[in-house]
C-alpha cells in the first residue's frame, strides 16, 4: 500500500466527512492568489496547500527537488520527475498533515501555506502538448449507434477489438470555469440541399475522464500494458463540449472537428493513479479475446462515482445523470499500449479523455444525447422547464468521487456556463 | 511588392539557377554544428547564414529586437513578433545579401556566418502545439472516393461546402532525416473474422504541403478570410506518412488515429507566405457557392512544382510524382476562418497540411494508393524493381519550388527512409 493512502490517517486540518479533499487524496494543482505568481499546490479540506513555502522552508529536504519545481504554471515540469519522485511528494505532504505532525501546524506556515479556496483561483494544471479522445464506454458506443443504426449494427466491428479513439485539439482545453460562447458553424438539415451557417442548435456536454502522462516514450518505443502505469500520473473531470448538428455534418469521413474543438472543460484538480488505487476493481469481461498487447496482468477500472447537474440562469441545479467509471470497457492502460504500439511518442501533460461514460441505466447515460434520447424524451428540470439540449445560461456541473471503508477521494468539480453565441 | 521579392536582386554570394535559395527567398530554419547551441537561419545558395552572428554584430540594429530571438531552438519566439517585424527581417538580410552591400560581404562574419550546408545539421523549426490535417485536394478526395465508392459518389456531399479537416498528432512531426520504422499495428482482412496484429503491409507516403501559424486568436474569436493572411507565416513541405491497413480497419466512425501518428516528416526550411507572394494565382471557381465565410476577396493558391522520388535501398531515386499545390481546392484563407469559426483558437506554430496533393493526371497523384490505384498498377522503378506501396529500405524524397521570371524560390527537400519494424 501506498503510505499516503492509509484509511487510518486522519489531518490536523479539519476534513468534513464529504469532503473530496481527505488527507487519502493530496492531489495537485496550479493556483494564484491576486497579484501573485502561480504556483503548485495540493488541497486539503476548504484550504489548498502551498507548496513553494513548503519547499522554501525545507520541508522537502533529501527528496533532492529542484528549487523552482512548485513555482510554476503548469503541473508539467513537477509530472516529469517521475513516479518515484512524485510519489514521494505525496508521501511527504501526508506526514507533514497527519494529526500528531507539527511541522506546519505549530509554525507560521499554518497562517501563510494553508489558504481557503474561497481566496484562491485555480488555473489550468498542466500543459497538454497532445490531446487524445477515446470512445470506451460499451453503452455509450451502443445508445449512439443505436440511434443511429439501430441496435443490431450499434457497435462497429472493430469496437470490441481497438480501443478507439482519436486526436482533438490541445488549445481549446480550459480550467473549470473560463467562459465560453455557443460555437457558430456550419451544418445542414436533412430536408434541405444546402447547409447553413449559425450558432449550434445541439449543444451538448460529455461525461469523461481524462488521465494525463507525466512520462514520455521516443518515437518507434511502445509502451505495454505492464509498464503502462508508470507513465500515468493522474486524473481530471472532462467535459467534453460536443455540437451535435455541426458533427453530424461535418464527421464523414475524417472524424470530428469543428463539432468538438470549441472548448473542453476540465477540473482543476489532478487526482493521482496511486490516490485512486484503492478503489481499483475489475474490468467487463473482454469477449471477444482482445490481441495480445491489450492484455493486461493488474486490474486498472476505478470505482468512482460521476455525476452531471445543469443550473438554468437564475434556478437551482438539477442532477440529470449519475454514471461511473467503472462503466468503461477499455481500461486506461489498454488505452495507452494501444496510443503507443505503432511508436507514437507520448509526451508529459498529454492528456487522454476516456470519451463520454454512459452506465446501463437510462438516468446514468453522459450526454444529453442520450439522456433525452436524441430529443424524443426531454428532461425535466427541477424549475420546471426541460431540457433536450444546453441552453443559453445554463451552467453544466460535473463531479467525481471515489468512496470506500470511510475514505473519500474527489475531484471537485468542473463547471461551465454557456453564453449567448457571439 | 515586398522589397526581398525584387526579381532583379543578385546577392554577392553565388547562387546557381537550380538553387531553391535564391535572395528572394530567405526561408528561416534551425540549426546547430557539433557540439554548438541551436540557432536561427536564413538559406542563400548553398550555405546556412547564421543569424545570431548578424544580430550579435548589431545588423539588426532598429528593428528592436529581442537579444535572443535568434538563439532559440525553434522559430516560435521569432514568428511570434509578427509579420510587421519578420517581414523588417527579411528584408533587411536581403539588403545584408544584395551585391553591392559589404556589411558581411567585406567583414569577418563572411567566414564565420556564412556556413556550408554540408556541415550544419537542420533541426525541426518550429515547436508544434496543434497539427491540423485538411483534406483539400478534390482530386485525392476523388480518386479515393472512387475506389471505395465508384465515381458517382466519390466526393462526400459535405466536401464543396467544408474545407474537410481533421486533428492529427503533433508529437511525432518530426524533421527530414529522422530515422523511423515501418508502424506496426491492428488489421482485419476482409476474408477472415478477427484482427490481428503485425507489421502494416501497406505503408504510403502523402504528399502535401503545409502552412503554419505566427499569430493567435483568443478563444471564441474567429479569424475571417481576410485576416487569415496575417496568421500565416510560413510555409513547408509535409510527407504525413499513412498506414493504409491499419487505416481500414480503425477509422470508422471517428477517422484516422494510429495509421497516421506514427510519424510524419517536414522539411527543414520555412519558406515564407511572403516569399510565395510573387507566385500567387486564382484558384478553382468554387461551385456551388461557398457560405459568406468562406469567400475571399484576395486569390491564395500558390503555384509550386512539387515531386516525389522512391530511392530504393542502394539503387538511384525515380520520381513519381509531379503535382503542383495549386491544384487545391480550397486556399489557406478559407482553411484558416473555417478552422477558427467556431471560436477554436490558433497558437503559434501551429501547423495545418493540405492532404495529399493530386493533379488530374495520374502522374500527378501524390500518394501510392491513388498512382498505383489501390495495388492494381504497380509503378515501375529505374532500377526494374515496381512498386505498389512503400518497402523497407526505401526512401521517400519530396521537393517544391516556384519559378516565375528567371526567379527560383522552393523549399529544398523532405526526405525519410523507412527501416524495418521493430
Amino acid at each position: 500500500m501506498i503510505k499516503a493512502n492509509d484509511p487510518k490517517l486522519r489531518s490536523w486540518v479539519e476534513v468534513a466527512p464529504d469532503s473530496d479533499f481527505s488527507i487519502q487524496n493530496i492531489p495537485f494543482g496550479i493556483f494564484t492568489t491576486e497579484g501573485a505568481l502561480t504556483r503548485v499546490a495540493t488541497a486539503i479540506g476548504e484550504y489548498v496547500l502551498d507548496l513553494t513555502q513548503l519547499h522554501d522552508k525545507g520541508l522537502f529536504e533529501g527528496l533532492d527537488l529542484p528549487k523552482d519545481i512548485f513555482q510554476q504554471s503548469t503541473l508539467n515540469a513537477f509530472m516529469a520527475l517521475g513516479k518515484e519522485k512524485t510519489r514521494a511528494v505525496r508521501n511527504r505532504i501526508s506526514d507533514l498533515l497527519e494529526e500528531g505532525n507539527q511541522e506546519i501546524q505549530s509554525t507560521y506556515l499554518k497562517e501563510t501555506a494553508l489558504i481557503s479556496m474561497a481566496e484562491v483561483e485555480m488555473l489550468m494544471p498542466v500543459q497538454v502538448p497532445n490531446y487524445t479522445d477515446f470512445y470506451s464506454s460499451e453503452q455509450h458506443a451502443f445508445n449512439v449507434g443505436t440511434m443511429f443504426r439501430g441496435p443490431e449494427n450499434a457497435l462497429m466491428p472493430n469496437w470490441k477489438h481497438i480501443p478507439v479513439g482519436y486526436h482533438g485539439r490541445a488549445s481549446s482545453i480550459v480550467v473549470s470555469g473560463t467562459p465560453f460562447h455557443r460555437p457558430k458553424g456550419q451544418t445542414k438539415a436533412d430536408d434541405v440541399d444546402k447547409p447553413s451557417f449559425g450558432p449550434c442548435r445541439l449543444l451538448d456536454f460529455e461525461l469523461e475522464m481524462a488521465f494525463i502522462t507525466g512520462k514520455e516514450n521516443q518515437l518507434g518505443d511502445p509502451v505495454s500494458t505492464q509498464e503502462a502505469g508508470d507513465y500515468i500520473f493522474g486524473f481530471v473531470v472532462l467535459n467534453d463540449w460536443s455540437a451535435r448538428d455541426i458533427q453530424k455534418w461535418e464527421y464523414v469521413p475524417l472524424g470530428p472537428f469543428l463539432a468538438k474543438n470549441f472548448a473542453s472543460h476540465v477540473s482543476p484538480w489532478v487526482v493521482t493513479m496511486d490516490a485512486l488505487e484503492p478503489f481499483v476493481v475489475p474490468g467487463p469481461q473482454q469477449d471477444p479475446e482482445v490481441l495480445d498487447y491489450l492484455k493486461y496482468n493488474t486490474d486498472c477500472h476505478f470505482d468512482v462515482n460521476l455525476e452531471v447537474g445543469i443550473q438554468p440562469e437564475g434556478a437551482e441545479e438539477t442532477v440529470v445523470c449519475n454514471s461511473n467509471m467503472k462503466y468503461l470497457y477499455w481500461n486506461v492502460k489498454q488505452q495507452l499500449a494501444h496510443h503507443t504500439v505503432n511508436g507514437c511518442n507520448m509526451q508529459v501533460g498529454d492528456m487522454y479523455g476516456s470519451g463520454t461514460i454512459s452506465g446501463p441505466e437510462p438516468h446514468e447515460y453522459g450526454s444529453m444525447l442520450e439522456l433525452a434520447w436524441r430529443g424524443t424524451k426531454p428532461v425535466p428540470m427541477n424549475d420546471g422547464s426541460e431540457r433536450k439540449f444546453i441552453l443559453d445560461g445554463d451552467t453544466v456541473l460535473m463531479r467525481a468521487h471515489a468512496q470506500k471503508n470511510g475514505v473519500r477521494v474527489g475531484f471537485g468539480e468542473v463547471k461551465a456556463k454557456v453564453l449567448p453565441a457571439k
